[in-house]
């Protein structure tokens, strides 16, 4: 069995949200799962001394542009929130918990947590929006809530994000295959041709 | 006739090399032109705080994978330079140079010269190595030794990427299809989904 697709991802990222719509349909193609992996881009940032990018002097406007163009590129549901970008630590954390008691879970509650901020203008950054979307899943939203409080969840959240940066990941939505990293949603072609030429190489 | 697309790079750009052996290609999949369109990313790295990939941490370990990878899978040579980056003002008023004085050779010095900088490891930011490529083409590379140190030339240079940034260009390569603003390499996928769209609309 190949090893999944580790997929890092922050809550408030725009690719980050395009790619999580399309993860799972790459890696079946290859016969791979995913291994979802939530992040903050909050201390990453201070390491490469980078900040969000519509915030940057010229970079922001083509920024903005670019996150529409590349989601009607795709026909992905997507529409510019405000407030942005946001606090996502309750989101990120509420996959942590779900991880350790929810599993099945996971993977649609990071997808619609996603497309709630950037295609329903639902805020993320809010606690109770967060659990309004772990309840629509049928998750026990009250589990949930005391969950993200706990402090061994906020310690293995920040755990994973260290684990990550020691990793190499500074940016969102990032990829490993095999340990081959790649950032960026517009690496999925790589990600597809690099996996082809494995493949090609084994055969 | 459709318009040509807008082409701006900077000659120590990986990137900006991938994308000159590409351009042609895609753009005459549209029945477009290609318009070189040289730049030097100093003075926009000043306005945007952004410093070469490389130098960034984190993101250049993980770039000059990216650069190597990138050549790759499209089936480039690479050969990672060093000295990197470097200063090509150079090279760029040489461009100029033969844009008013030779324009049916100024595509293959544009792709000649990348090719020495990042294939054969010929470091451009000397003059004598752009006159070299120049003669390798059949240019009088004694009256473009002359005009890249005319005054005139110079000073086309700079209002070209003055333009450049006033019309949002940030980085290299920065392609306009029909105004519509493209950055990076990654990008050509983008542009060939845009335009086919809109061939789509008009059919």
């Amino acid at each position: 069995m190949a090893t999944p697709i580790d997929f890092y991802f922050e809550f408030s990222s725009p690719y980050g949200y395009l790619a999580s719509t399309q993860i799972e349909g790459l890696a079946a193609e290859f016969g791979r799962q995913v291994n979802w992996k939530p992040i903050l881009l909050g201390p990453m940032f201070k390491t490469t001394g980078s900040a969000p990018l519509t915030e940057v002097p010229m970079k922001g406007e083509y920024s903005k542009r670019d996150f529409a163009r590349s989601a009607m590129l795709h026909d992905i549901p997507y529409v510019q929130p405000h407030p942005f970008p946001i606090g996502t630590v309750s989101a990120a954390r509420a996959v942590i918990y779900l991880q350790e008691h929810d599993s099945g879970k996971v993977a649609d509650f990071i997808k619609r947590t996603y497309r709630a901020y950037f295609a329903e203008g639902k805020n993320i950054s809010e606690t109770g929006v967060v659990l309004a979307v772990a309840d629509g899943l049928g998750i026990d939203a009250r589990k949930l809530a005391d969950g993200i409080g706990q402090d061994a969840i906020k310690q293995r959240l920040k755990q994973e994000i260290e684990a990550a940066m020691a990793r190499g990941v500074f940016g969102s939505p990032f990829m490993f295959v095999d340990d081959e990293p790649f950032w960026g949603f517009d690496r999925f072609d790589h990600i597809r041709r690099w996996l082809e030429r494995r493949g090609q190489e084994r055969a």
